[in-house]
């Protein structure tokens, strides 16, 4: 199972990621020496699902060594346009991704206040014990998760979330559930073969890579018990922001009687799904696989990074406090200092 | 537009057959010298949609060949074995293979009866004849799906069908119809990216092209006004049978309100869906693209070649003598000697 200090990782003023884009292929490392290559690393999806998490406060650590023994208002200046940089990085998550690294902008001003000038090892501790306590309530997601699956049956997934994907099958193995995983391959990278079905089968689990085109064949020959995924953004108002694809199958799994379960937290800072801004990634990807063209390079492409799922076909919202009715999470408590994804 | 003399063809004891699996990127012909060849064509996809419908006359004509000068005897039944072993080259197709195999058996017979031992050139001419028909049959089924577009909008295809691809945008151009055509993919083949999508930029239609997961998603955002496919079986019952990820779409233009017609003719070998039998291919090829691996190559795969979509989610049915009911199929009467794909 993939372990944040190997998703993302700050040391003496590097950055360096696991290259998603390649993985399981190549395992290698993107090194990032300025909080802006780490800000162009998650552009450029080097690590997506919950890797920019992980990314964004270990670049916040390398803006501090960045702008270390300069004065305060300009260490606090620095730091604040590094925040911006990094969680704006992709449209989609800029909420949540804001929430980290302002956390981080107030681990500065404790360490400056305590007289210090360098708030790079202060962050990365913050970072650390963040991660920590991100895994802890994802942990429990994934008990309420695992305490949905049938004792002996299939589960389907859609795209990566190596948290809360390893969490889960973690749960489901302490609570004797003998599980088969079909997992979508998830175009244009791949990331439901490459990643989602490597996690599952280091596992030990029975995984089975399907095309993007067959959830609906195989709900219906192979007998799927739940459809479950993790989300980008889980508004307050029941939609789920998630990769592209999860709508469709969503609405196969509701045609063929399937509950389908998202993992996370609602996203306070989007009361409603009209906040949510979809990202459009380069529509030249969709005419590539594996870095080998697909069609006629003259036809265009199109390529919502994620498509959003109405919260009349979402069964349940899977929390570290339980499992909510999408029309009500109103009733869920964030609570301090959580970042679940 | 392809057609059937690209297709395949036959010619002096070789029958050239237009290989699908690179194509746009390469344009090749794989040469058959046996029929057992054209057998194995067909069998490893070099053609496929309706391009084995033109192989299989194609490849008896070759048999024809390598039977002749043989008595009378001999050579019928080396053609019958032919005609089981191009038929049976896939399992989902038989009953219509069978009907354009044995139909050039009965042209043998008729060469032999008039005192010829060599029957390749009747039967070459036979299915020249044949495709003619076909041709000029799928030319109206064009015109009554065309029919049903709207004047400006945009329609999803599945899938490749030359002919009938071909001849739909002939007769929406006829028809005055300002059409844009999404195209997914197509996974593990890449059939709607490299080869609708072609058709339809070369014909000088606005393309776009998308990967699987995404029609809901397009449906949605896009303003899909109509659904099509071809099917490789239509049962009598109402059933159809397509390239997988035909039903998902049209679970997907269900739940969005869109129509879906599906092109061709009930297959009167096919009352009912119970006698189809679904192709499964080789799992592996679902963990590559385009020749490179997608995945741990120890997960497992899963390949359907179709799936089956029921009446309840089909619009029409799109013949050449108009649009029925998917529930009221028994009503078509195919006449005699047509073929239509």
């Amino acid at each position: 199972m993939l372990q944040y200090e190997n998703i993302a990782w700050y040391e003496d003023g590097v950055v360096r990621i696991l290259d998603r884009r390649v993985y399981p292929v190549e395992v290698t490392k993107v090194e990032c020496r300025t909080h802006g290559e780490v800000a162009q690393a998650i552009k450029d999806m080097v690590t997506q699902s919950a890797g920019p998490y992980v990314a964004a406060s270990m670049g916040m650590a390398l803006a501090a060594y960045e702008c270390r023994g300069r004065s305060e208002a300009e260490q606090l200046e620095f730091l604040e346009k590094a925040s911006y940089t990094i969680s704006h990085a992709r449209p989609t998550t800029t909420w949540r991704m804001e929430r980290i690294t302002t956390s981080c902008l107030e681990v500065a001003k404790k360490v400056f206040a305590a007289g210090g000038d360098d708030a790079s090892e202060a962050i990365r501790e913050f970072s650390i014990e963040q991660n920590n306590t991100r895994y802890a309530g994802i942990g429990k997601v994934g008990k309420h998760l695992a305490a949905l699956f049938p004792d002996h049956g299939a589960v389907m997934t859609q795209c990566f979330a190596e948290t809360i994907v390893g969490q889960m099958l973690k749960e489901a193995r302490l609570q004797g559930k003998d599980i088969r995983l079909y997992c979508p391959e998830t175009r244009p990278f791949f990331q439901g073969s490459r990643l989602t079905a490597t996690v599952c089968h280091d596992m030990g689990f029975d995984v089975t890579v399907i095309t993007d085109n067959m959830p609906a064949a195989v709900m219906k020959n192979e007998g799927i018990d739940l459809f479950t995924s993790a989300a980008d953004v889980i508004c307050v108002d029941g939609h789920v922001v998630n990769k592209v694809g999860t709508y469709q199958i969503a609405i196969a799994a509701r045609y063929h009687g399937i509950p389908y379960y998202v993992s996370g937290t609602p996203d306070k800072g989007h009361p409603t799904v009209d906040t949510v801004k979809i990202e459009m990634r380069n529509a030249s990807d969709v005419l590539m696989a594996m870095g080998h063209p697909t069609a006629n390079q003259e036809v265009k492409g199109y390529y919502p990074a994620f498509d959003i799922t109405p919260p009349e076909l979402v069964t349940g919202v899977v929390t570290d406090r339980g499992v909510y009715s999408a029309d009500r999470l109103n009733e869920y408590d964030t609570g301090d200092g959580e970042f679940l994804v």
